[in-house]
């Protein structure tokens, strides 16, 4: 459901143009210093407001319930809410007949009998990933793993090429109204060996169900990835080394898992997001009300690559996992 | 941990060369009919003994112990094993030290504190895919959906362009004492709509969970894929159409789900195999007990491609998958 | 943790004296007709202010911030939360040093190593049965069974005996600044036959676990409960009878449940609770900052007997396990 | 369903005339010495022969399938089996349409759609308190705590009136052909301070969900228990002492156990167990296939008082419960 972890666990809650937003963080160890300023850096990262992304302003002022006391986290479960403000609940009446095309509005009415609330995308909303970026900000303090993620490509260009960080081609997609996807890469500092389990809650399968609840994301490859699949055993096979040079395997194409456990390397994965759904041109699809074929333009504010906002998303997610995975080995 | 799934749930146990490896299955439903020949097709689709796969015959025979009454399910817990005969744990005694490139054999001894069983690769044994199997064959009967994988590339050379079923290059790649990844891709029939959950437990975070507890997986990617994320919006969205036409919408470049949900359409996903790691070739590894650099080489049947195998196991995966989230929805 | 439920889930947060206790509601069926009106009369029953309860006045007012849109909720998780108000955190600063004997004070430091939030007895005060009564609220909407809790005994008086209704030896307690304990039976309407699973997820295993979760039980029993250790065989041993006359079984004896599972009579069950730890009179206990036996008085205010409290929280507790148990049984 | 635990956790499966019953254990650390000898006390100590238990003798011999090697478990899930030899099926095919009082035939049927087990009650049998005896076996070298369980009354005489530990009582409860219940005490050396959680995994929910999967319990309660709700609070409270005299609280009333949270102290509880529901003597239940009352005489093997063997199953399921919680905790 709505829950991630076995110990450490987070919950979020929440529609896009509702009372508030949250998480509930169970399984948090006590003692951590934690204020309402310890969030601010992360949530900057993800906030709307850069080239590419939505003007949509909201204040993202993280309330911490419960679980804090004189500075400290207790043992108790967090709560944190954002309140919603600024909301524009008009432009999503009609999606109810006719479903943007890349969005939930209907698989929500599909699931939920048609009592979704539609607007904004309701709980499906991008705007859930807030209260997640804000539980990635406790379990990094958890973890206390470094973990790193940043966009490496965009709408097919890779970094290296992308002389003015991919500024004219986001300028040209929002000249077009059109929309532009991304790939992510995200890479911890070495992880301590043994983390995960043979089989079904292996590193890869515990992250890659963390990383997928991130709405937009098509794919995951770990350390060499779909690459590897085109490699001879010869290639892709990693040979151990002296531990004492401080890695484990020569070249971490596991992306530092063996056999779904961490093997001391650094964690290495890249997520794929596809373009943002909602562009300003019209598209086709289907009138459920009026059982025909329509066209829809989408209305108001609309990121031109959402992907730019995904890498603070993806440490959380990942931070979210690891927090959990050093408390079950613990 | 050894466990997947919410109501329907699949547990695993058992050594590649110990007394007998196995599942448990609970939330099963009363009254499916079920005996050993059930299992038969899909066993031997997953056996050993094709070109390119390993030598090593087990008879794979399913003993069920329990859950079965008079040719039917009863509602309680299947218990199914496997006894182990033809093994050969010599072999193995050399990998406590000397860890093969791309196994658990070092991870293994690091998370269990050098009492894990080394034999044949010991728990963390490709073999546990076996048990897997047999789970799903009883998820296909309880999920009553179609469900077809299939290899769609091997060592990088499409299904298209392989005229002779990849037979040259899996022959070249044994001649090199080397081996090969490939690519499987799965599709399902049209599911029921609505199932899967908002964020943590979306169809994608719960199918990439399963399918990355199969061993030697690097990637995953739903529909488009990978490809998405270098697609613009207006060519990746996908618009709703007739539903008399019997699909949701045109090209499914979703997969089949939509902001985690089930949207009617099939099911479509794309799965990386590393090339198998034991190879006959000599690779450099490091001596833990000597502390220096060693040539190693493995001994034994190794498959050149072990993704030739895949195919069922990743269905089985997605028949445990798909049974559970049917439950859950009902 | 701080979660219970497999489907139908709910999670509660919170401190005494802190910003807001709350809790969160997943699994919830759309389409429920539910607004703030529909928890009025369980909050009232829970309320303070009773004769034999204490005079703390808090608002209780829930604020549904999120999974309810036009009345109806809509399948996303509810978060219901209230604000604290009248707090006097004063009177609870010396129980770091000198435990209240009876009260999580010294447990909570020992376990959360004293960040724990002392005041008001922080996450372990009887005030977080507010948000597990709301979540009752929204349970006995979606379980449509008729529940019904009372007390049966206080003070060892049995309700037939205490012609005032324990009037006169509540305030006998009050006067002698002393306090007391009692029994509540619960007893359901006719429950669907089949709920609960066999061994480890027994009706009884489940109800219990949440019935032991609110403060201040010491006991539990089902049907003839304790007497049926004292019965012979054929004095417990339940006949079944006639479908047809309304009943499964002729005495009940059982507590609506063989084997585990309900057998479509209701389901009846009896709670002890212990007399109110916060007594007025001076008690001994340990001072571990001066390592030296005191005398301790509990300021403030204190309920002569909570017991009186809790028919509604027990009610709530078996209303989120029946929403639970039925929705599995789907 | 049928599984306990969070991180060690046991699985059980089988019938009581299937192939075979057994356990699967997972989360158990590396390294514990284990063999089949281990099993060997407890076992027996559960076994049938007695006087006042049923004469069918079981060889009940553990077979370990998997997670152990060179004498100590590996950390992989530990699968263990017993086959059923000395079984007598025909005894119990009338049961579908003539369910027997206190037996789960009927709700098993129900719950099962008539697909269930009903030999010798199937899944449903007091036989599946063997792998659960066995689970706690190793549940015990994991907990390294001290827990010593023993029946304290027997058809309404304590222990300490029992001159002949109950023998004239169970004689002549054999002569009527009827038989009785009786009370387990169950304590433990003291307990790590700071088990269990707040709320809803609090130590006696925990302790009473495993105790209830025992069948036959018809109460619990903890410390003083029933009585409790009888006590004023200055009688009941209980001071805190000097830690430096081994204890926590002077009286230990609240069973060792404060907010849900060990103390310290040692765990004490009690358990209410019904009589054995077979009995020789004839009872009325119904036919549901004539759709008349009936008289039906249960033949076969019975306990005269089952209760007799239970102390180590409870032992079992305190054990299980208190190596998860010492897991969850570390």
């Amino acid at each position: 459901m709505n829950t991630i972890g076995r110990i450490f666990r987070v919950s979020i809650f929440g529609e896009s143009h509702g009372e508030a937003i949250g998480c509930v963080i169970d399984g948090v160890k006590a003692g951590i210093k934690l204020s309402q300023d310890d969030f601010t850096a992360d949530i900057l990262r993800r906030k709307s407001g850069a080239k590419g992304t939505t003007p949509r302003i909201e204040a993202d002022t993280p309330e911490i319930l419960s679980g804090v006391y004189e500075g400290c986290t207790t043992g108790a479960p967090l709560a944190i809410i954002f309140r919603n403000g600024n909301t524009r609940s008009a432009d999503y009446s009609q999606f109810r007949d006719v479903p943007r095309p890349g969005h939930a509005d209907r698989t929500a009415a599909l699931k939920w009998h048609d009592f979704n609330d539609p607007r904004g995308g309701g709980h499906f909303s991008g705007r859930l990933t807030l209260p997640i970026v804000a539980a990635g900000v406790v379990a990094k303090k958890m973890a206390g793993i470094d973990i790193h993620a940043e966009l490496v490509e965009v709408g097919g260009v890779a970094k290296a090429d992308a002389t003015d960080g991919w500024k004219s081609i986001l300028e040209q997609a929002l000249r077009e109204r059109d929309s532009l996807g991304g790939i992510v890469e995200c890479r911890t500092g070495a992880l301590p060996a043994g983390l995960g389990e043979p089989f079904f809650d292996s590193v890869e399968s515990v992250i890659s169900h963390a990383v997928f609840a991130i709405p937009g994301v098509r794919g995951i490859e770990f350390g060499d990835g779909f690459k590897a699949a085109r490699m001879k055993g010869s290639e892709h096979n990693d040979p151990f080394c002296d531990p004492a040079c401080g890695e484990a395997t020569r070249k971490n194409g596991a992306g530092g898992v063996n056999g779904g456990i961490t093997n001391g390397e650094p964690l290495v994965f890249r997520v794929a997001f596809k373009p943002t759904s909602s562009i300003g041109r019209p598209q086709q699809t289907w009138n459920f009300a009026t059982g025909s074929l329509t066209e829809l333009e989408v209305p108001g504010r609309h990121d031109a690559c959402f992907a730019l906002r995904t890498p603070v998303i993806v440490e959380a997610m990942t931070a979210i996992v690891l927090a959990d995975l050093i408390r079950i080995n613990a």
